[in-house]
């Protein structure tokens, strides 16, 4: 087992090509089968060398997924810039089928994203893995550059779209406490729909009837006046 | 590896045996920690034998988790018991309020029993275990008792229980389909807040906190007039 390089190029160099693995096994295998071992054997180096650079099998998977929460991230943009003038109910529908469509079809790697051992701790996670794949004008730098940080970090940070949007549509500040019970609802459901389709248990609907039913929960919940 | 003992009485004390086995490893590891390998070294026995009796480790940890399933199921039935002439949203209340005490002591446990792999399948969960564990009287019998059976399966099926209580509180069939929706936010929330708990991560919030905000939503869904 060799040492980690200690030249900063020859490390981002390594992280790089092992992250890179883990995106090829969860585009082959799916996100639940992937090891430490299998990634190690993929990158070939050994699975110890691994833990040089990452602190579980599940942070790097956190940056192997990046560029799949980037696009749903971006399609979420798409529809709030889409519907900035339509009524916010239609806004809110909308932000949902897209977390739905998006969501539904990589069921295992956004609950592992969203709902997983890293994902209260994105600040953290986006500034590794910026120091691991900085711009080029940024490379030598210490600190990453705060705007790209921002940016990556509205990547993941779907709840707060969410709730932004659910306030919206109850016409409600976002820190009404009315407004978050209906925000962790909603999240707490679209998270057992995805567990429920990542399970792929026999019995279980489709992705089109789980958004069905999560729709319809997003209109029960806006229609009910609250007292 | 040695071949499965076609003797019926050594094949069922050789199932148990892994079952006391794991049962063993989640009350001192927890269920998270626990593994096939880690079973066939507690129970003596090399690790494909455990393959011979249960499809997967998924499977034989149901069976550990029987008797914790047990007692959550007994003190359900305990709340409806005494609150059999309450109103029913003090009714309903209770027995979220008696879910999350014991459902948040075990997270991992209950995740594992209520919404893993095997959940969907209770029936033939419940039929094997009668096989492994027969009643004295049912030693000989090809079938399980099947008041037995359904006790069991009982013992499982919280959310047809969550399902009445809300139906009532909601005065409404247990068959509306709002009451379906309400059932199921509640349902998802329960289990994004056991998997918080589960993960144990340095920013959750504790088991009294989390019971907190499950009540609150409870309140919130029940209290709102419906359009």
């Amino acid at each position: 087992m060799g040492r980690p390089p200690l030249d900063r190029k020859t490390r981002r160099a390594a992280a790089q090509n092992m992250i890179h693995s883990a995106e090829q096994l969860i585009e082959e295998d799916g996100i639940g089968h992937v090891t430490i071992r299998k990634i190690a054997n993929r990158a070939d180096v050994n699975s110890a060398a691994l833990y040089h650079y990452f602190t579980d099998v599940d942070e790097l998977l956190m940056f192997a997924c990046m560029d799949i929460m980037r696009l749903i991230s971006e399609n979420v943009d798409e529809v709030k810039a889409q519907t900035e003038d339509t009524d916010p109910m239609t806004r809110y529908t909308r932000v949902w089928e897209v977390l739905c469509s998006d969501g539904f079809r990589n069921p295992e790697l956004t609950s592992h994203v969203l709902f997983g051992k890293h994902s209260e701790d994105i600040e953290r996670i986006v500034r590794k893995y910026l120091t691991i794949f900085p711009a080029p004008e940024h490379e030598d730098d210490e600190e990453p550059d705060p705007e790209r940080m921002k940016s990556l970090i509205n990547h993941f940070d779907f709840r707060s779209d969410v709730r932004q949007e659910t306030a919206g549509a109850m016409n409600r500040d976002v820190d009404d406490p009315h407004v978050e019970i209906v925000t962790e609802l909603m999240m707490g459901y679209y998270r057992m729909l995805l567990g429920e389709l990542a399970q792929d248990r026999g019995n279980s609907l489709s992705a089109e009837e789980q958004t069905e039913k999560m729709l319809k929960a997003a209109k029960y919940l806006m229609q009910k006046p609250i007292s």
